[in-house]
């Protein structure tokens, strides 16, 4: 089968072919890329769909979700006792995050057995048709820390060897990441240095990677001593530690949407309060949170992304009633806030693909990776809210609108 | 919208329409069914889908399901601590029974909060498209009886009051009717007469029907004392048993394709042994037990349909393999064993939705019900195995094909 | 293989050949029994084994025993949470008994698990050579009834409905029998009426036999009234309660050794204290029970006798340092006290045999029987502590010694 | 007693008596040893056994047994819940290793409370006949490591102090010797190197010895690092991994036969899936580890044994239908792979013994040790295969076939 389209954008940061086609073979794997002339010359008799005036890119991978988070939703106490109403939940949330071109995703902790059981649902006995799954298990949190009300997400453990005993739990239970949460909205630290240490250790001697919820000081600067892997948030991030994540190959997931959308949503006083019950309780002393955070992103982003950290788009949005892994949000924000479409692109794409370790699978129009594929209507290089466009979108070849 | 096909058959058990067609209003509620000319005549502009040569019936109602029995499943060992693996494996079960054409299941015992959590993710939140739900909850079997080491969907009650709070327990967790099992291959009775008619009683005096698994002799009489709304299998029902049920008003879901199917597996030596590994651990020895049902289905069921009892249609299929939720070969054993087809489309529709009390819902084709139906290609009323011919499939007027 | 002796018993309690022979074929199946020349005509270049002057009988059935109670062991408190030490215990207990002849036993009360395992680990497994085993899985008393700090063996429950409960699990779990507990030392009935006529019509309804500890007044006669299969001690058994026992079918066990037993090491003033510390830490006090049931005995089996009551033979030898089983000496005491030694061999194989269904396998040297065999030195017939001198065991034709 | 046979092997690597014998006397105790005219000389009117044209030699010791592991038993869903199964199903595994001529077991884990109870029940209490034991209790991995799926013969510990309180506790409930996993199929290393010093510093103080399974890279050398008393398997251990640990004194024990075992079953395709379903139910990918295993062991182990380390014989057979500890297949394995015949039988007596601290009592034909002794047709120096043609078996003295 052939998809062609006006413009196909490789997802390497640079490529990419004005009047494109891509080639994918009977079981949904890339086997030709490139100007769509030159594609058709091998490929007489086969299927063509031309998109026309659209923009074909690689499906978006998002490196920030919580497929199982439940507690915002309005019968959120129904769910508690009930792991089949999470199920059913996490599925229609994945499904939903799919049609709208996510077609991987890293979920950075959700109930234990949750999205291992979706994986084994889709990957292995085909029931349903998902994004690919990369997930950390449950978090894993000190005591009373962020997260640790979230229950059946999110683990407590204190003391390095507790820490490393949770990490080995999350692993042996099916994780392939581990998730560590060390700050909230205060400048308090969660874990100590020796616990993150530990945390890190643990992993990269089994050859895992590690990411960490950090957005405030001196947290940020204690994960990026003890060496993580990526670090989602990073809110308050100086130039100068940018420079230290780059320098040490981590990655950064600014989430800038999350803190965007909810300072937003804080400012229209009608829906403060409702909100406001949302993130943990929290009253409106959070919205001095939610501005400040907002705020650093807008200022500080260009800055930050011209050290050359790598920056990857992650959405973070558990809040009933909030966009399902809005990845094209995300990358707007960022387009908005100083990165070229096509870098932007790349961050949700090739550069998500490398860090998860699937370079091989997904993340480009390249051959012999997985078709996984997404088609929107319009210029997605002048007009990155084309993305919110989708046209159509393939998982491994097969079309899933 | 309008639906037209060659045969519309109401599912009353008499009215068939020569090219007839049924007319849906945008909330998939049937508005009109008639000769097509007729039905035309006021809807001038309308979609219109004409099917042709298919026959068109009320969407089917199985009586006698196991959603989430997943103990034969091959990695049957995994679900045990992850009830998520059980809630996909449902999910795909009863998904795919939709698009054979069953729109309604009767579930008559799965996981506890499992069918509550389905049925609330489908009609209460729309996460997706699945038959109409009514369930048991968990069934309730005497210590050691029919089911017990089906953990999960099965549990044990002793003593009248015990049998009563049981049936409170899943009243308050959810069900809608209530699910008793007091036999097994043998004739040895398990719940003792007072059990059984404080089972009743319990459900009667709230309003609740019950249901109860009986097969042998001489449990079957002892229910039919008891007043139970409906006996599942009463496979070697006598004559004179099924009069007393018509005069009594109570249903029979002989589940003729459970038994039927096993017996033939294990007539093929080379499937007797995987098969049954999988009924209950039990060896050969069971083979003549099925033996023996399946003939007396065969031999006896004209004689007790001409009670006049009523008799609806129920599959009860749950090993690893077996097509699910197989209506359509459950009614092509009822003809051929002496079953008028309208008669037979009548015990998987109209009689079904009346004991159900659904009649004002769904059941047959008629103005003011929901638009549940089955396009299957062919004549129906010639040959019932059209029924295991879809062309399409309608769950409140949503095409599910 | 032919077995020859100078006397051989055929357990029915009438026949003897003197000079006789068994035959057994390869499987250990009795193929032949009568008088030595007879059997040897159609016999030609078999293997001979000639006993010369002993008895050869069937195999003898012990129809009460405990084969797990290990609480009067010397390192009792080692075994309360290794159930390995009890399961090694009781196997050594059953190979012992073995070797004296017994070839059968009813075990009326266990560790849950233990006599089930044990069977599977002989009868399917083959790990070892057992006697036959029928066993009651745990016993069942009142809350503070008989038995009950016996933990392991003997469950409490209270109330029809929770006896029929208790009885519904043990069944689940394994047991043959069912063994209830309603009478102490003293003439205070444990369960009431009610629970006992329960007890007994759960078994009855679903085809299962059922025994009951019962030595005092007026537990006794409300086991009678109950309509238990037997009755085991019943020590003040009155001559009229015996002929209603007759009547109604129901076997009496005496155990008249178990009484007696502890009767003379009472007497025996250097080992009063520590036997005593062995019956449930009673103290000497109760010497004048031990002294009235084994006066009871002694004084009134022969009248007892007379009635027609079915009496088989239980030793119920559970003290350290007893001996195991000692089937021979409980069959002497009945001989002592009136019986003919051919009855009282009856009493220990084909009564036995009889009341637990088992005529069809063993309790008699018969052809198709199973070659469970005991000979002994001597003549049985003229004295029965012959029984205590085998010379040889066979297990289905099996030799052990 | 004398035993005489053609040759005598002392064990002790080097001295054979042609023509020799050995005197036991009432205790079963070896009382002389040597040529059979010599010891003839002493002991006038004593029994002579004259075994002809066959090998005297010592038990023989596997280091490396499992005699509690059930899991791959056909049946075994029931041992689950039933500590009975598993007691008879070891006791029939060990009574069997004894006829094949096995005298003493080092059990590296078993279900909690199996080992002690089967010593109890053969040393303590002469219940029955078997190998003398050693025993580590249950094994100790990291949360997620080797064996945790193993329920009951393996516990999980994370972090030193942890792995110090399990240690405590198997010391506590009886164990002899320590045992740990730390390794997998694959080279990640599971216990840290602070919780493996931990281990061995906690076994040493208190003057245990323990023994760690380790097969790949790193963890060997970690474990040589801590000082273990013996590595488990070492399947790609270095020439100068080797040398180390002859210089610290570190026995190995490679288990040749387990991995090849395996790996000439998964080379026969109708045996692979079946045999792949037991190890862990892992799949065909495992076949590429038994074989790299079963080369590495073939290709290396002459070189490795050249470092003059200290090699063992242990089986750890845990398959069901595979040979109970074949010492002698693993002792032919190492002939074939260079070592002496005499040697070979050195490092399954005199060298185990040594390890085991049992030098006093076993593991040589020698005066003042037990008569644990294994009599084999033929000549055992000229083919190492004579060890599988047991004519008898001696334990303390006390034949055993």
């Amino acid at each position: 089968m052939i998809l062609k389209a006006k413009r196909v954008v490789a997802g390497d940061g640079k490529t990419v072919w004005l009047d494109g086609a891509v080639r994918l073979n009977g079981e949904g794997v890339i086997t030709g890329v490139g100007p769509a002339g030159e594609i058709a010359q091998h490929s007489a008799g086969e299927e063509v769909c031309d998109f026309g005036d659209a923009s074909l890119l690689p499906g978006l991978i998002d490196m920030h979700v919580h497929t199982g988070y439940w507690w915002s939703e309005p019968d959120a106490e129904s769910y508690r006792d009930n792991p089949y109403r999470i199920a059913y939940f996490a599925l229609d949330t994945l499904g939903r995050a799919l049609r709208t071109g996510v077609t991987t995703v890293r979920d950075v902790s959700s109930p234990g057995g949750c999205m291992q059981a979706m994986r084994w649902a889709s990957a292995e006995r085909g029931f349903f048709t998902l994004p690919r799954i990369v997930h950390c298990g449950r978090g894993i949190c000190f005591t009373g820390g962020h997260g640790w009300p979230l229950t059946g997400g999110v683990v407590e453990a204190d003391g390095a060897d507790n820490v490393r005993a949770a990490i080995r739990r999350e692993l042996r239970d099916g994780a392939d990441w581990i998730k560590i949460l060390t700050s909230h909205r205060t400048h308090t630290p969660e874990f100590t240095q020796e616990e993150l240490n530990a945390a890190v250790d643990e992993c990269h001697r089994r050859g895992v990677k590690i990411c960490v919820h950090a957005g405030t000081h001196p947290s940020i600067q204690m994960c990026i001593d003890a060496g993580f892997d990526t670090i989602e948030h990073a809110t308050f991030l100086t130039r100068e530690q940018a420079v230290q994540m780059r320098e040490r190959g981590i990655a950064w997931v600014p989430t800038i949407i999350a803190y965007t959308y909810i300072y937003e949503q804080l400012c229209d006083s009608s829906l403060r309060e409702s909100i406001a019950g949302g993130i943990d309780g929290a009253a409106l002393s959070d919205f001095d949170y939610f501005r400040q955070a907002a705020e650093a992103y807008r200022e500080h982003f260009k800055e930050l992304l011209d050290t050359g950290v790598v920056t990857l788009a992650g959405t973070d949005m558990v809040l009933h009633g909030a966009p399902v892994m809005p990845v094209w949000r995300e990358l707007a924000y960022m387009v908005e806030y100083g990165m070229q479409p096509l870098a932007a692109i790349a961050s949700a794409t090739s550069l998500a693909a490398q860090t998860l370790g699937l370079s091989g699978e997904t993340g480009a129009l390249q051959p012999g990776l997985c078709g996984d594929i997404l088609v929107v209507q319009g210029d997605v290089l002048s007009d990155i809210g084309a993305l919110n466009r989708p046209v159509q979108v393939y998982r491994s070849g097969r079309a899933v609108l």
